[in-house]
Order: structure tokens, then sequence, then C-alpha cells
């Protein structure tokens, strides 16, 4: 993870920010960084729910009391449930980017392309895992399951790895492969509906990158 | 393709049977089994216009013309338009499982593994091109993509060539691999949406399953 941005557990300093006040004020640099700060504090705190409870019995009360607000702040940042999921996904998907695209190795850069797919994907089986069922709820229709802004830059990294791993091969197709692996509903299937524990996955993942770039590795 | 089945090109001899008069009769072998001949008839007509037409275009009106019979007999025998789809996505399945199952190598048994596989997902993505809407319309819901009766049995089949292949390893997840790259929604977006030609998705399946068993099979 990157360590420019807010770690996965809340800060101990309670900040419980008048976030109405900040609804207007989009010039006012020093109080647009608060409300970003608080913003993502909220959304850590329901991302610890979702982890703990599942998305399922996510309220916005129970994000309130988990961030020490009170529940009108919640639903005036976020709309509804809805828009708090959404935002709860985007938060995620960004945390996510920012790590592999900029944070430590092997996620981030610094490692060799086939140590860094396998941390790729363990990492986003780890996440997948954790948000599971927020994830197939944001499953996109079938025309676009391919084409969604998020997916899209998730295949672009792998395809990236794979140019430098195997250059001759046709990286898109494979890039294509390893992404089918890592699909919500695919590891809702194994890991739900034919109880494989979540470690079976990810030794899967990187027996299947060893294979796919005709290595060893192994870790 | 089994030698028991019928062609996917209709007979040439007419045979414009009054299928309703069959529909009470089934205690009645030999009238059963020209019933069965007429729907095969039906279907193969059918099959041959969705390759040439598109599922989309496909109407009652077209099925009976294309197999000289009366649009009553294809309403009989079908119901009403679903039906004829619902049908004709059995009948290929059968069709397909019939080939891999019992038909000649390297499809059916007689080659190694590594061919069959390779013959597998060919002759599969073939006839996903052929009946892309009509798989793209059956596609079962996220939470029974993978558990869907048809899906299940080419799975089996795939595990149980990996197995002979690689028996070392995760064959179960691996087989969830190489299902993953023949995914009707996979296809659609890379042939239709990204304009691949078929011919390189076919190759990149047995690049695939060579890097998946560790051969250099290519064929």
């Amino acid at each position: 993870m990157s360590s420019a941005l807010p770690p996965l557990t809340p800060p101990p300093e309670p900040v419980d920010m008048p976030l109405l006040a900040f609804g207007s004020a989009d010039d006012e640099p020093c109080l647009r960084a608060d409300a970003a700060r608080n913003r993502a504090r909220l959304l850590e705190a329901a991302a610890c729910l979702v982890r703990e409870q599942g998305a399922a019995n996510l309220t916005m009360e129970a994000v309130a009391a988990a961030a020490s607000v009170g529940k009108g702040t919640v639903f005036r940042r976020f709309g509804d449930r809805t828009g708090l999921l959404t935002a709860l996904l985007d938060h995620s998907e960004k945390k996510f980017q920012a790590a592999f695209m900029s944070g430590p190795p092997p996620l981030g850069p610094g490692a060799g392309p086939v140590e860094r797919l396998g941390a790729f994907g363990v990492a986003l089986l780890r996440r997948t895992g954790d948000e599971l069922e927020l994830q197939l709820a944001a499953e996109p229709h079938p025309e676009r399951r391919f084409s969604a802004a998020p997916r899209r830059v998730l295949h672009g990294h792998v395809v990236l790895l794979l140019r430098q791993a195997v250059p001759a091969a046709d990286c898109e197709l494979l890039a294509q492969t390893l992404m089918g692996y890592l699909s919500p509903v695919l590891v809702h299937h194994l890991t739900r509906q034919c109880g494989m524990p979540l470690e079976r996955l990810e030794a899967g993942w990187l027996d299947l990158v060893a294979r796919v770039t005709r290595t060893d590795f192994c870790c």
C-alpha cells in the first residue's frame, strides 16, 4: 500500500468535523483538505465494517457510530446507502491502484514483473475476499464487463507486466486469462459455493502466473 | 462430431411430416423416432440461420421456410421463439458434448490430453462464434454462472483432461482459468468490441494450453 494513503484502520484521534459546512466551500483549499480527510475516514470506517460484517449488513448508522460522527454527517456526505457503497468501491479501487502503481514492491515498482504479477493477484484476491458482496453488486452488465473503467486499469497493468515477462507472447489475451481468474464472480463461486479457502486461490494464482510466464516462481 | 448425430446441413430429402399427429403418440416407437428426426431437422435449419444471420434475426417463419415445413409446424413443435432458442442451445450443447465425449479424435477420445484440450477450446470457440447472441442471451445470473449444468459438463471435461496432462497441479483451478478464456462474454468482447479475428483467439487458446500444461504443443 502507498504510504501517502490513509491506513485501513481509522486514525486514533477523533475528528468529528461539521462536514455540512464544507458543502459549498470548494474554493477554500484548507477546508477542502479537511473535507477530503473526513470523507476518507468515513470510508475507511465503512470498509472495516464491510470486511467484518459483509456489505449486506452495512448501514449509515453503523458507519456513523464507527467513525464517531453523527448519522446526519454520513447522510450529508453520501446521500444514501447506495451512494456510500459506490463511494466505498471507488475509494478502495483508488487505494489499490495507488498501491500497485506507486506503492512499495513487490506489488509496486521495484520487483521483477513475475513477482509483481504474483503480488498483484494475491492482493486483489484478498481485496475481493473482503469486499465480495460489494463487488458482486457492482458487476457491470455483460456488454460492459470487460470495458468498465476500473477493470480496464487492472487489465492494463497486467498487460504491462506480461510484456516485460513474456514479450513474445500475445499478452493481451494472456492478461484476459489472468484477469478471469481474479473475477469476483469466480471468487464467490469458489469460496462461497465450493467452500475453498482463499489461500488455495492465492496458491493457484501463483502457480498460474508461473505457468503462464513459464517460470518456476513460487513464494 | 459423432457420426450418430445428424449433420449440420439439413438432409437432402424433404421430410415434411405432420408433427401435430405425433403430439400424443409417445408410446409408438416408430412415430417417436420420426418426430425426433423432424425436430432435429428443424433445429439444424434454425442453427444454420443463426450462423448466417445471427440469433436476433431468427424468426419462426424463416425456420419453417428453411426446413420446407409450414409455419404452424414450427410453432406446434417449440411453442414460441423463446422455446425455439432454448431448444436450439440444448441441441447444440448435446451435439458438442457427444463430439468431445465419443466423437473422433482429437476432440474425442484417442488423442493425448493436451491435444484434446487444444481441440476442445478451438471447437468451443468456433461454436461460440456461431452462436454468440444465443449464448449471451442465455448467460445465467452470476450466482449460477459457474454451477449451471452445461457449464459444469464442459468444466468437468477440462478437469479430466488436465488431470491426465498435469496430475500434480490444482486441476480444478486451472480448469476454471481455461474455461474463463472460453466464456461467451469474453469472446463477444474480444471479437465484437475489440475487433479481434476468431483465429487469434484460437491461436491464443493453443498457446495458453501449452503454457498451462508446460508443453510445447502447437498445431
